[in-house]
C-alpha cells in the first residue's frame, strides 16, 4: 500500500482514508508501514483540538455532531468525526435514521467522517484511533471527535485520548437515571444537556441548575471548571454556544501550558500501556509459554503448586526461550 | 534459617513464627528457601477457613478480634490472626489501648498473632500474607483472620484471598457517612454491625433492617445470601452468632463444592497477577531498558516519536538481552 505523504499534508481525503486503512490494518507488513508512516508525518501533527463525545444511546449523539460539526465547519474549520466503538452508530448504521441524520456533514467539504474500526489485537480499537488522530491532524483537521456509546470502558479511553471531554445528557435530571457511571461524569470537562426545547426546555434548565451545583465538587483544573450547557442539536439551538465553549477552553488551556502538558502525559500513558501490552502478547505467543500454561494452571487451582513457583516457571520460559 | 517443617507441622509456635520470617525475607536466597518450604508444606494446607475482615477505624476491629477469636477457641478450635497493612493497629501498635485490647487473645495457647510484614518489593505484602496464611495452615490453625483497616486497594486484595469476607459497621445507618467504599460493600459475605450496645441498641436495629432490605440487590452465590448481624465485641454479646454464621457457610459452601472452586479460583487469577508483576519486573531490573526510558520517554511526551515505536524498541531490548 502506498501512501502519499504530501497528498495527505494538503488534505487529500483519499489518501487520507487510505492511510487510514493502512493503520488499522493487522497484517505485520502494513503496520511497520504504518509506523513509518506516522514517523514521517508526526512532525505536522498536534495542531488541533481533540474532543471526546460520549453519552448513552438515546441522547442523539449524532444529531448532535452532525449539527456540531456543520457550525464548526461555518467558522472556518476542518472538522474529522472518528467513532471507537463498533456498536456506535457512525460505525455500524444499524440505525438507519442515524445515517440519514449524518448525511448533511458528510457531504461537507471540511468533514470527514471514519467508521470505527474493528477490534485490533494490540492496543485495541483505541491504538487505531490515537493512530487516525495524528493522521487527520497531519491532514489539517482542527477539530477532532471522537465519539463513544460508552460500552465498557470505551470512554474511560477515549477520555484518555482526547484535550476536552464532553457528556452528552438528556434533560430529564439524575445521572443514575441517565445509566452513566459516576467514574465518567468526574472526567468531564463539559455536561451538554441535548434535547433543551419544546416541552422539556424548563426540565433541562432545572436539570443544568443541579448539574452546576453538584460541578463544584468536581474535578477542576488550575484553570478549568467543568462547564454545564444546554443545547438543541435538532433545531440547532446553543450549538455556536458548546463551540465558543470548547475554543475558550483551548485558548485557556494552550495559554496556561496545560494543553500540551495534558497530551504530553497522556503520550506517555499510553506508551507505558503498550508496554504491558506488548509484554503480555509475549507471553502469549511463546509456544513453550502456551505448552505448560494448562499443566501449570492445573496444578495451581490443585493446590499442588504455589501460584509464585508457577508464575516463575512461565517466566523463566518465557526469558530462556529468547 | 532452617526451618523444621515436622515441629511446624505439629503446631510448635516458634518454628511458625520463624517460617513467617523467612517467607517475609527480602533476600533472594531466602526466596528459594521459602518457596522450597511452602512446597513441603503445601499437601498439609487448605483445612482452614480464611476470614477477611475491614471495617473504617473506630468500628472497633481489635476488640471484635480479641472477643472473636477467644469465642472460637473456645469452641476446641485454633486461630491465626493476620494483619495486611501496616498502618494496621495489629502491626503498628501505634494505639496502646488495642494492643492491651488484644493482649488477651494473644496470652491464649490455641492463638497466634502475627503482625503485618512491612511492603515487599514483588505482589506486596499480599504474596507474604497469602504464603503465611499457608503456613498457619499447616501448622493446624483452623480459622484464620486477616484483618485490614481498608486503606488503598487493601481491602480488595483481602476479599481476593479468604473464604468469607465481612465488614464492621458502626451502629450508624449510611455506608457513605461510614467511609465505606460501594465496591467493598458488593464484595461482603457479612454486615457486621458492632457496638450495637447500650444507646445505640436500637439504632444497631434499625442499621441492620436497612441493610437487609439493600442486600438483596447485591452479590449472592448459589447457595449464600450476605447477612447482616448485630453484635457487641466489648460487652462479647451475639458473637456466637457470628461464628454460627461463619461456620455454617463453611459447611454449606464444602456442601456445594463452591469452598474449593473460590479457592481453585483465587490461586489462578493470583498465579496470573504475579505473573503480570515479575514481567513488570523483569522491564524494570533490564539495564538497557533503564538506560532508553527516559530517553524515549522525553521523545514519546516531545512528540518526536510514536508511543507504539518506543514501546516496541523497549520491548526489543528486553528480549534481545536475554
Amino acid at each position: 500500500m502506498s501512501i502519499d505523504v504530501d497528498q495527505l499534508r494538503q488534505g487529500n481525503r483519499r489518501a487520507l482514508a487510505k492511510a487510514i486503512t493502512l493503520v488499522e490494518s493487522k497484517k505485520a507488513e502494513h503496520r511497520e508501514q504504518a509506523q513509518k508512516l506516522l514517523e514521517a508525518v508526526l512532525p505536522y501533527t498536534g495542531n488541533s483540538i481533540r474532543v471526546g463525545i460520549t453519552g448513552i444511546p438515546g441522547v442523539g449523539k449524532s444529531t448532535f455532531i452532525e449539527s456540531f460539526g456543520q457550525t464548526v465547519i461555518e467558522q472556518g474549520k476542518k472538522v474529522a468525526v472518528l467513532a471507537v466503538d463498533p456498536s456506535s452508530p457512525i460505525a455500524g448504521g444499524s440505525i438507519l435514521g442515524d445515517k440519514t441524520r449524518m448525511e448533511e456533514l458528510s457531504r461537507m467539504d471540511n468533514a470527514f467522517i471514519r467508521p470505527s474500526p474493528s477490534e485490533g489485537a494490540l492496543g485495541g480499537v483505541a491504538l487505531k484511533t490515537r493512530e487516525t488522530m495524528l493522521l487527520c491532524e497531519a491532514a489539517g483537521y482542527d477539530v477532532i471527535l471522537v465519539e463513544t456509546v460508552g460500552v465498557g470502558q470505551s470512554e474511560y479511553e477515549v477520555a484518555s485520548m482526547v484535550d476536552f471531554f464532553m457528556v452528552l445528557m438528556l434533560p430529564n435530571a439524575g445521572d443514575e437515571l441517565q445509566g452513566i457511571k459516576k467514574g465518567i461524569m468526574e472526567l468531564a470537562d463539559a455536561l451538554v444537556i441535548n434535547k433543551a426545547d419544546g416541552d422539556s426546555l424548563n426540565m433541562a434548565q432545572q436539570t443544568r441548575r443541579h448539574y452546576q451545583n453538584a460541578l463544584h465538587l468536581l474535578r477542576h483544573t488550575s484553570f478549568w471548571t467543568p462547564q454545564v450547557k444546554t443545547c438543541s442539536a435538532l433545531r440547532k439551538e446553543n450549538i455556536e454556544e458548546v463551540w465558543g465553549m470548547i475554543s475558550d477552553f483551548q485558548i485557556d488551556a494552550i495559554k496556561n501550558n496545560a494543553f500540551h502538558e495534558k497530551r504530553a502525559r497522556q503520550a506517555q500513558e499510553w506508551m507505558h500501556k503498550l508496554l504491558h501490552e506488548m509484554l503480555d502478547l509475549k507471553l502469549k505467543q511463546n509456544l513453550e509459554v502456551k505448552q505448560q500454561m494448562p499443566e501449570l494452571d492445573r496444578q495451581v487451582t490443585e493446590g499442588k503448586t504455589t501460584p509464585y513457583l508457577a508464575a516463575k516457571l512461565l517466566i523463566d520460559l518465557l526469558f530462556k526461550a529468547n
